[in-house]
């Protein structure tokens, strides 16, 4: 074929890949919108969600999908296997589906440990196990050593939607409470500890973890959820903000609400990071009806995946889609979108 | 947790990845069986088949997935971007189904020009159309320049299985004849050349090509056919001894029934290559009851991907899985599985 178009990214801006469009923020986006949804825009992958929602026969389906490139491979509280398969889960379960099956794609340096590679599969099988899914089919591709960075996983999805249920950005409404369910920014500070080599007296751990179960319990008393957001790559800032960009309205958070650890804020002052921008990779947050939300709490609360379940904030008003925080000190700053590269390969 | 199971491939006999792992024959095979299998076995993933196929509702559906990181990115008659567009429609195909949605995980390189992922991006969304299917969800992931090697693509597709058909290896029978739908090796040869800097007087392309199209045509005419397989990575004769070994078959193919271009024959001869274990990127191999076979082919024959359809070979026998060759010259020679690794990153 002849390629005709001329690319919608003129050169003068920007003419290679920079780690920044990778990185979840104003880059990111521009390549999604500018490159790709250009070309393969359609109803499904027009709603940004994090998967696409069809339906088959009467029957709703999520399907979506994640490549894994994390740095380190093992982390504390993980490695790059059960982070790939708890995390297409949780883009399923955003999407207001059960999961069920899911598909592992490897692309693998070669000279890596096979050894490694069998701890990776043991904890992939772990996840599936614990969550109840299944791994349906798979790939393995092996580069040449230096034209890869150990492993790599790509996980694809497959859930059923939950009945009466509808998660879309564009159901948000003013008055919707926004639910949160414990600490934030601890998967990245996770993997940047490891990477600088820091010591803290408790160990900071990944919060990789499948949400299915906690938001199963959420569903049986309440359907009454706008949207659901696992706030991984650019933190709870960006979830909120392309969720507040899509459903045109304005959210308030409280700083003092939100949930973080001594050691995992100690570890942002050293290196200079704002938690609110640091991946989570066992967190979600749930626009919620007001009057559904003490019910909501009390269920989270009691699933251990949800025991420092709280409303960080609320949704205050339509609008052009902005984020702002009442900060501890009772002034207000706002909560931009991430626009460089804070922390690559962190998922 | 705590990693108690050791691991299946002893140290003493492979500790590294090596390419050949990624080759499609016996290392992959092994890898495949004693670490993918041994842990994620279930129903589903232990038919070894090119997707999994599964019921849902009284529907049954086929998912799959494969990595693309084939090099050079751009070759002779496509690029990467295509070639996975179509490679997962054609494993959809293979299980049987009708591809309807696919999804894309790119891993790019910091330091690929965004033109180039323009150009891609057109491919795939011109091979997406041809073929009737819809990019639906994606990601996208940057690693620093040197951790990757330009672009890795994944993609993930879901189809409906088409009904009355029922695509696996158990049900190939002795007498089914084996159908293939054109020239073999040449998508394999096109990569080689581009690497090896070789010239012809016809310049070897890519068969890469969705076989969606050709197949629903044969689909009118027959549903006797016992399965599908498209022989991409480790060629005919992988993709024969596959079947083989799981319908635990014999089978005979006849070489000067195999369709060959001079030119692709010359540059094998060149590069010391067999072409039974070529990759192919657009021809699909039909096993199919003896009654049904001259309608089948004369189906095949009116499509623009399978003028050249043939006859290469036959199931002759039940036994271990075994895979023979009438020659040009009159004798029999076993055709064995790939065992090292022939053609690194051909897909």
């Amino acid at each position: 074929m002849e390629f005709q178009l001329s690319c919608p990214i003129p050169k003068s801006e920007y003419d290679k890949i920079l780690l920044a469009h990778g990185g979840g923020g104003t880059l990111t986006h521009q390549l999604i919108t500018k490159i790709f949804l250009d070309q393969f825009g359609n109803e499904y992958l027009n709603q940004l969600h994090d998967g696409a929602v069809f339906e088959i026969n009467g029957t709703k389906f999520a399907f979506t999908t994640d490549s894994y490139v994390v740095n380190p491979v093992f982390f504390s509280g993980g490695n790059i296997g059960e982070l790939a398969v708890n995390g297409t889960i949780n883009d399923l379960v955003c999407c207001g589906a059960k999961p069920l099956f899911i598909s592992t794609g490897f692309i693998i340096e070669e000279g890596f440990e096979i050894e490694d590679l069998w701890k990776i599969v043991l904890s992939m099988k772990d996840a599936a196990d614990k969550a109840n899914v299944l791994i349906v089919t798979g790939d393995t591709k092996v580069v040449e050593k230096g034209k890869g960075d150990k492993i790599f996983i790509n996980t694809s999805g497959i859930g059923i939607v939950y009945e009466g249920l509808n998660i879309s950005p564009k159901n948000v409404k003013v008055g919707d409470v926004i639910i949160l369910n414990g600490k934030i920014a601890e998967h990245g500070i996770a993997i940047m500890s490891e990477r600088e080599g820091l010591e803290f007296e408790t160990k900071i751990q990944s919060d990789t973890a499948a949400l299915n179960g906690l938001v199963e319990e959420i569903l049986k008393v309440s359907k009454n959820i706008s949207v659901m957001r696992d706030p991984t790559r650019g933190g709870l800032a960006s979830a909120l903000n392309e969720i507040a960009s899509s459903a045109k309205v304005k959210i308030e958070i409280y700083e003092e609400r939100i949930p973080i650890s001594d050691e995992v804020m100690g570890a942002c002052e050293i290196l200079g990071l704002d938690p609110l921008y640091i991946a989570n990779e066992g967190k979600i947050l749930i626009f919620a009806s007001e009057q559904d939300a003490a019910k909501i709490l009390s269920v989270m609360r009691n699933h251990p995946l949800g025991k420092e379940s709280t409303i960080i904030g609320k949704v205050i008003d339509k609008g052009e889609g902005l984020v702002t925080m009442k900060t501890l000190i009772g002034s207000t700053r706002i909560v931009d979108m991430i626009s460089g590269e804070q922390l690559p390969r962190i998922c």
